[in-house]
């Protein structure tokens, strides 16, 4: 058993860390930090961990000492508050967008400010297991990219790491509403959210920075919220080289994630579900990936699916956890998802 | 043509209006006020009415003598300034809660406040056209009840009348997302909203004070949301008297109903649509009304929906206006609603 | 370890008991019978169940002796069955309609049609642990009953129980549309079913008559579907019996649950989620209950809300099953649902 | 006033033709053809239409001569009773695939099957009044094209016709579930369909054969089903030329289409709806316009979003019959759509 806090508890990725910790066999969930709500009973807030957990939040300095940390605040609270949790905790687990990139000068482009720990962005090991696994083997700083930076990463890396396609690739990412947060402002009410097909970045969205870091190619998004509350769907454009073909493409995809534990490819010729859809993941850590291609042209589509609570945030944490910790990958994710849903 | 103002018409009731009365071919819409909005543009808030309108929200003080000021303000503001509005405009049609009852005691009870204008809470016609019309002729205040109210009245009002019910009945009323209005809280988030079936007033709802007094009978409301953005829906569960029965039931509501423009008996055997749902009525000034009796028991059903933006409010408010100027009713509310929607 | 098989796996029953049972700790699936869809995958038609198995659909033939057998095949299929499955397996737990009713009267009248083997409708015991977890312990014949009957059975007995209400209850029952199941009609495709607020049902619903059943009381139930996909809300109107009171309910409902592993009661002043709501129940097997009390008219409102294809079917078959066998009964049904979701 | 007939009539394009020919003031519908449901009323199909009409469905036979027919039957019927339809109409407007390529060629490839009328593939002019207005005055046939189609070439016609952008462009399009019909299968049932992020065309859909043709450039589209009844966005990606800049970019949009009635280019720096989204356009005839320009790459991202069953559909084909006539363009299309819905 190891200690474990959430910082930023009271939000969409915190209750989610809440829920898979509290029920993590290895874990014991000493903190959960909320400045909104410290003293506040967490099923409070959290109404899915009533009769799970009798938890309460607290403030940042009831958190003695312990072995992982997760931070799961805003923005920017996690870069000033970072050396206080490093001194607490043996690993420290960001889920912020402040340790995503590492290069100053494109974090002060994609987020408008400059970076208040500049000299850690280097440090930080980028949480996504199926790239990094090695690193994260012993990372102490893990952060863990945007939600549709992980689908858009997933959905090409193989092709990139082989050659097979070009090195300019176009993403269209949808995305539900739990992303915005749970202090989210008035385009996000109800009545205005419902039913949207709404352009929040046609171009620069943060997301498409990670996307290039990890892929090293020139990545633009185009990002969309759509109905749906979790869930996060990126479609990958991109042009195969010369050379390549369809039957290179399955066995990219095939060698690189038939080990996975957390992707799947889905290749089914029939089916409603035969590409990629959030719909079935909800509450599960699996990223779908699938593909097809329009053999006239040359283009590839590349798809990618998953839940952005989960492998797109606290699910692929609890993932970088177990890999730290020498614990199989999958305890505490076992969760396959609902259908119909 | 006469000159009509809209106060309060930032909020999802104002646009409404607006959509209603610039459609309207009698009217001049000269003042579209919004103590928030001073000055933006009417269409960067309600962005349906792009390249129908340029006019732009304006200040109470901004608006001169006009014909019908319509008050879609949140409740308490329209007791406070009806002063000012009864000063400036031949007819006031309020579509706050502030005038709905005519009893300050019962006022003080559902409010929870007391009513700063006692003596007028008996000049307001009720805008219930089904029920009213003679009084709307002439009225000069008018004020439009609650969504809810409305669909339960209807739904009971042809029986009530006949005596063919006991004096008691229970509703259980349905509604979307809209009636918590443009500055909803946390509650109404997207994500928190989204799929609820929310009880959010099992007993006690404004609305039932409303029936109360207009039927004259002892009414009892549970108050679910659901996930809709528009709609309400009002099911009313009352005892059949002894004597009465299904033939009586038909006849009293096809008497009521059959010659008012906006209230349509459903009454089909079969097929998806064969209650009332709310679902068609997106848009328009329908109320539908159906019923279903339990033989046995002699306890009967009966259904009324609506859409809670039109004759759930100022739909409602512009049949009132057209009452009192003498036009057809269905002037401007012509929309017939859509399938599917 | 047992051997299980379950009949009429391809449905959305039969999917979600694959989910759980595949997850099982002490269970073997033997067999997934789908007269549709034999020798197909199982992860072709449930793609939820993605790398979860290889098993695919069989027919009734191919499954051999096994320990419990689960019968999810459309109604009048498992009394037609019945033998089949008893002469190859120590338990069969049937979540049909078929033997819910234990008067051939009354399931003539609910079904329309004779049945099939009146000889067993008394042999089958109910498959609400909560009411007859003495009888499941040695039960070979269960049947599960319907959705809303749960939470209509959960929302009322602890008061049915200790005499504090009159013994005529009414129900407001909401569901999703997985309700439907797999293979419903037009009235149930998107365009049609998206954003209803459908009375199917007004009057005479069979669930009605297992809470009638269940509790000894005169039962009657109206049936709305809602827009969901999972979840089911059941409000019960009833009238406290002289000298009950608020305290009285209160202690009810506490001593009769406090212990139950799969019953919260949701008890809350303030919140979003001060009522239960299947919103935050997806994939859980637990029932929440609240209530609300109009003083004035001692008039009561309990609430029910739990996720049909959970603890209004699989979720609860399973339940009985642990019973049966001696398990702790949250085995294999520990997920505790997602919020937001 | 002429005399009009819809083919197909208890389609849901048949049904939207229906409610704007019943209430459009120059129109009498003199037959309402459905081969499913002759002698039914169609109101009992289309419940919006209750009160509004008392009109029975009619076999195809029971139509005499009128003046125009509308065909919205499914695909492949259209070709095969043209002869008919022209025969006894003076204009005839097709809803269908049939007549919307004017190459055979390009029909055997992207409808799999041989034309059945290859003679008349010329004739139909394309109803797009933003493109064809000037054909369209004299135009006895009508082909009104697919409704990602219209959204896709009224986003990027602007920029081709004045050389501003490469003649490669790429076309995300997402649309909602009535496309598919009232007589969709299982993938469309309300439990699979909803919260669906579908790609049920990564390559290959017929509509981008119609782009192609348009607008003279090589169109490729991705298709994706979201969570909506109507609605369908279109996003283009395509590159900029060198020389072309944003003020070009926005010049040409402006020229094009400031006097158009039905197109509004939507150009706002903030705001929930600063891009077009379908969400406000129910039951309306805009196509809403917009557009971003990624300045480092001169990637361009323009996105058209309108009602598939109006502007995408009935709605356009109105349109074109107005054109014919010699109306104002806008008869009978005035409903400017809903906000909240």
């Amino acid at each position: 058993m190891i200690r474990v806090a959430v910082v930023g508890a009271a939000g969409y990725i915190g209750g989610e860390l809440l829920r898979l910790l509290l029920g993590h066999p290895e874990v014991e969930v000493v903190g959960a930090v909320s400045s909104r709500f410290p003293g506040k009973r967490v099923d409070g807030v959290h109404p899915n961990l009533r009769s799970i957990t009798d938890l309460r939040f607290c403030s940042a300095d009831e958190v003695g000492e312990c072995d992982t940390v997760f931070l799961a605040t805003p923005h920017r609270a996690a870069m000033t508050q970072i050396g206080r949790w490093t001194a607490r905790a043996e690993q420290v687990i960001d889920l912020t967008g402040d340790f995503r990139l590492d290069d100053p000068e494109a974090f002060r482009r994609y987020y408008g400010s400059e970076h208040a720990a500049p000299h850690l962005l280097g440090e930080f090991v980028p949480g996504i297991p199926e790239l990094y696994r090695k690193s994260l083997r012993g990372a102490d700083l893990v952060s863990v990219p945007g939600c549709m930076a992980v689908a858009g990463v997933l959905a090409l890396h193989p092709l990139v790491e082989r050659g097979l396609v070009e090195e300019t690739a176009h993403f269209d990412a949808r995305t539900g509403s739990s992303g915005s947060g749970a202090t989210a402002g008035e385009a996000n009410l109800h009545a205005e959210r419902s039913g949207a097909m709404r352009v929040f970045a046609p171009t620069g969205h943060r997301h498409e920075a990670e996307i290039s870091r990890h892929l090293g190619i020139s990545a633009a998004m185009t990002a969309t919220g759509v109905e749906a509350v979790r869930g996060v769907q990126t479609i990958c454009h991109v042009a195969l080289r010369p050379g390549a073909d369809k039957s290179a493409v399955r066995r990219a995809f095939r060698e690189q994630y038939q080990d996975e534990p957390f992707v799947r490819l889905v290749a089914q010729r029939r089916g409603t579900f035969r590409y990629p859809e959030p719909k079935i993941l909800l509450g599960s850590n699996f990223c779908d990936v699938g593909y097809a291609l329009d053999e006239d042209t040359g283009r590839l589509i590349t798809i990618a699916a998953l839940d952005n609570l989960m492998k797109g945030g606290s699910g692929n944490a609890v993932q970088c956890m177990n890999i730290r910790r020498g614990w199989p990958e999958t305890l505490g994710l076992s969760f396959p998802g609902l259908h119909p849903a």
